[in-house]
C-alpha cells in the first residue's frame, strides 16, 4: 500500500538506491577478500535481486547516457586487450557491457548476475545472435562456476558515494577467483570526493519556507522540518556553482590491489580554503572512476598511502588531466549529471563562511555494526575557533 | 534499506499516495455511514498515522498552491457562513485550513488529525495566538469528543483519482455525528472524470525505447517493460493536449447526502467521439471539487442518479460555468498541475483512432475484497467492431 509517491508507471516494487544488481553476493565492504567459502545468500540478498529484476532500475541505467557511453568508449578505448580475450562482467544486468565487450570482438564474455535480470539478459544476447559469445549465468559471482580464467573483468559496480551498497566486493572477489595475471579491470580506479558547499536554494526550500506559509507561522516546523531534511545524507543534484572549494580526496581505489578490509573504514582528513564568502550549508560527496589498463597501476603501497588519512586536494590538474586517465566517468557537480547524482551532508545550521576562510577537519566513512549495508559517516570539521561534528547514517 | 530513489533529504518513511492524514479511521469506502461503533484502529492505520506525521508530506500538499489557495479562496467566500460559527476541521494536518477559518472569524475550530502531525498544529496554532479558538485534537475522528454540534465541516478528503485512499468515509463519520442540520460542508461536491488519451511520447519512452539501446537490440524486454508501465493505474501529470475527447462523468458526490455504501461499487457507462486521429494508448481520471453552500445542495436523489450509471458528458458548460460552482479546485489536465496530477490506464498496445472514431463502454471502480484500500478498476470498451477489457489495481 505504501508507495515511493508517483513512479510514472513503473510499479511498486522496492528499488534499491543502487548498486548490488545481482552480480554480488554477500559482496560489497564486508565480503571476503579471497574465495571460497562463498557467504549465505541471505532474505535480504533475495529482496535486492528481485528488485534488481524490476526493470525499471535498468532503464534509469541504461539511460544514464554519462554512464553508459563511457564504459562504451573505455570499451572500444582498450579494444586491444579485449579482442579476442575472454571476459567477466560482474552484475551484468541486462547484459550491456556484456555485449559491447562482444562487439569489441570478445571471444567470449561470461556475464553474471543473481537477479531475475539475467533471464532477460538471455533473451538479450539471443536476439543480438551473440549466443555464441556471450554466456549468461544466473547466479551470484561467489557461486557461478566458469570454465576458464578470464583476460578481463567488467564491472559497473559502483553506489552512492561510490561505497553505499557498492558491488565492490564481489568484483574483488571475481578478481582474485577468476582474473588471470596481468588482466584488465574495468573501471581500474575509482576516487571519492569531499568539498564544503553553499545551498541556499535548498535552505529555503526546506527550512525558512516554514517561517510564512500563506501568512500563517509555522516556525515551530523548523526545528522538526531540519531532521527531516538533513538527519541524512541526502542524494540529490548540485552544481558546480554551488562548491566552495577544490574537494578533497577521501578515498583511492586501485581495483587490481584493493581487498576488502580496507574499506571498512576510511578516514581522511581535509584542509579547505573557501573561495568566496557564502553561508556554509554543508558538505557533498562525489566519485568519478577512471578505465587505466594493468599496465598503468599503482602500486598496492600506494593506492594504501591514499586511503589512509589523504589530505591531498584534488585541483583539477591532478583531478582529471593526468596522463593515465584516458577514460573517466565523472558524477561530479560541475560535469553532467548522472543518476548517482551527489550525496550532501547538510549542516542544522549555516556557518557564514569569509572568503579565504579555513575550515579543516577530517571525515571518517565505516561499515555500520548493526546493519552490514548502513555507512556510517562521522564528519569533524573546525573553522573560525570552533570544532563542529556531524554524525550521519547513509541507509 | 530499500528507498524509493533519493528523496531530496526528506528521509526514508513510507509515504501514503494521498489522503489518510490522520482524520480518518476505518474511514474512506468501508466506513460505516454512521455513528459508533468506530472500526478498530489497526496497525495499518498506525502506520499510515505515523507516514503522515512525515514533514515532507504536508510539505507538498501546503505548497500545491491551486490546493491550498482553492481552499482559501473557498472559506473567504464562504465567510459569512463562518464567521461566528463553530467549524470542524477532518485530517487539519498543520492546521492550515483550520486557521484559515479562524481568520474569516470562525468562534471556534476543532481540528482533529490522529497523527502525530497534530502536536505539529498545535504548535503552529500556539504561534499564531489562536489556541483560544483552534482546538486541536489528537485522535480518529471516531474517537474524538467535541462539546458541541459544528456548523461546518471542512476537510482535504480527496485521493488520488478522487476515492483512491481518500478520507471520504470520515468526513461522512463526523457529518453525520457533529454537523447541525443545514450546516455547511467544504468542498460539498466532487466530480470524478473519465476520458481517452493519446501520449506517444510516454509509450515512447517506456517501451519503444527497447527497441535499439545504445545500438543493441532490447525488443525481448518490451512485454515484460509493457507490464511494469501499464499494469497498474499511473499516477503522472499529462496535458490537455494529450486529452482526445470532452470527459465523462464517472461519479458526482454530494457531500451532504453522500453515504459510504454507495462508494462501494461505481460504474459508468461512456460514449465518446474523438476529436482527433491519433493512437489511443489509454484513459485518464481526473477529478474535481465545489465549494457550494447547503442552500444550493442537490436532492440525495439526484445524487444518486449521478453515481449510477452515469452516461451525461461534461463538456465545460456543464462542468464549469454552471451557476452553482463558484469555486472549483480542478485536476484536469487542462488546469495549473496540482500534487493529485491525474491517473491514467495505459493500454498494452495502442489503438490507432480515426477523427469522429466512437468509443463507447463502461468503467466500474470498487472495493477490493482482498483490501479494503484497493481499488478495482473494470475499464470495457468498444470501438470499430471490437470489444476490450482492461482490468487493473489501484494500491
Amino acid at each position: 500500500m505504501f508507495a515511493g509517491g508517483a513512479d510514472g508507471g513503473n510499479g511498486h516494487l522496492p528499488r534499491p538506491r543502487r548498486a548490488r544488481r545481482g552480480g554480488g553476493g554477500g559482496g560489497g565492504m564486508g565480503s571476503p577478500p579471497l574465495g571460497p567459502p562463498p557467504p549465505p545468500c541471505t532474505d535480504y540478498d533475495m529482496a535486492y535481486f528481485k528488485a534488481y529484476s524490476h526493470i525499471g532500475v535498468h532503464e534509469e541505467m541504461l539511460k544514464d547516457h554519462v554512464r553508459t557511453n563511457t564504459y562504451r568508449n573505455a570499451i572500444m578505448h582498450h579494444q586491444d586487450l579485449i579482442s579476442g580475450k575472454v571476459v567477466l562482467d560482474v552484475g551484468c544486468g541486462t547484459g550491456v557491457l556484456s555485449i559491447f565487450c562482444a562487439f569489441a570482438g570478445a571471444a567470449r564474455v561470461y556475464a553474471v548476475d543473481a537477479s531475475d535480470i539475467a533471464l532477460q539478459a538471455m533473451e538479450i544476447v539471443r536476439e543480438n545472435e551473440l549466443s555464441d559469445k556471450v554466456i549468461v549465468l544466473h547466479g551470484r559471482i561467489e557461486d557461478v562456476e566458469i570454465e576458464e580464467k578470464v583476460d578481463v573483468i567488467i564491472s559497473e559496480w559502483m553506489g552512492y558515494m561510490l561505497l553505499y551498497e557498492s558491488m565492490l566486493g564481489s568484483v574483488i572477489f571475481a578478481r582474485d577467483k577468476w582474473l588471470k595475471p596481468g588482466g584488465l579491470i574495468l573501471p581500474s580506479h575509482a576516487s571519492l570526493y569531499l568539498a564544503p558547499i553553499t545551498n541556499s536554494h535548498r535552505y529555503q526550500d526546506s527550512v525558512y519556507f516554514w517561517q510564512d506559509v500563506y501568512g500563517i507561522k509555522m516556525s515551530s516546523m523548523m526545528p522538526l522540518a531540519k531532521q527531516c531534511a538533513f538527519m541524512e545524507p541526502s542524494v540529490e543534484t548540485i552544481s558546480g556553482e554551488n562548491v566552495l572549494t577544490w574537494p578533497s580526496v577521501v578515498a583511492q581505489v586501485d581495483c587490481y590491489t584493493i581487498q576488502a578490509p580496507e574499506l571498512e573504514t576510511i578516514t581522511a582528513t581535509f584542509n579547505y580554503t573557501s573561495m568566496l564568502q557564502a553561508p556554509l550549508h554543508g558538505f557533498a560527496f562525489w566519485f568519478d572512476v577512471e578505465f587505466n589498463g594493468p599496465v598503468r597501476q599503482r602500486s598496492k603501497k600506494q593506492a594504501n598511502q591514499c586511503l589512509d588519512g589523504n589530505t591531498q586536494d584534488a585541483s583539477p590538474s591532478n583531478k582529471k588531466k593526468k596522463a593515465d586517465a584516458p577514460i573517466v566517468l565523472s558524477t561530479a557537480p560541475e560535469d553532467a549529471p548522472t543518476h548517482w547524482q551527489q550525496t550532501l551532508l547538510y549542516l542544522f545550521e549555516p556557518i557564514e563562511l569569509k572568503k579565504d576562510q579555513n575550515i579543516e577537519g577530517s571525515v571518517t566513512i565505516s561499515q555500520s555494526q548493526q546493519h552490514a549495508r548502513f555507512l556510517n559517516i562521522c564528519l569533524k570539521y573546525f573553522t573560525r575557533d570552533q570544532w563542529y561534528v556531524k554524525e550521519s547514517v547513509m541507509k
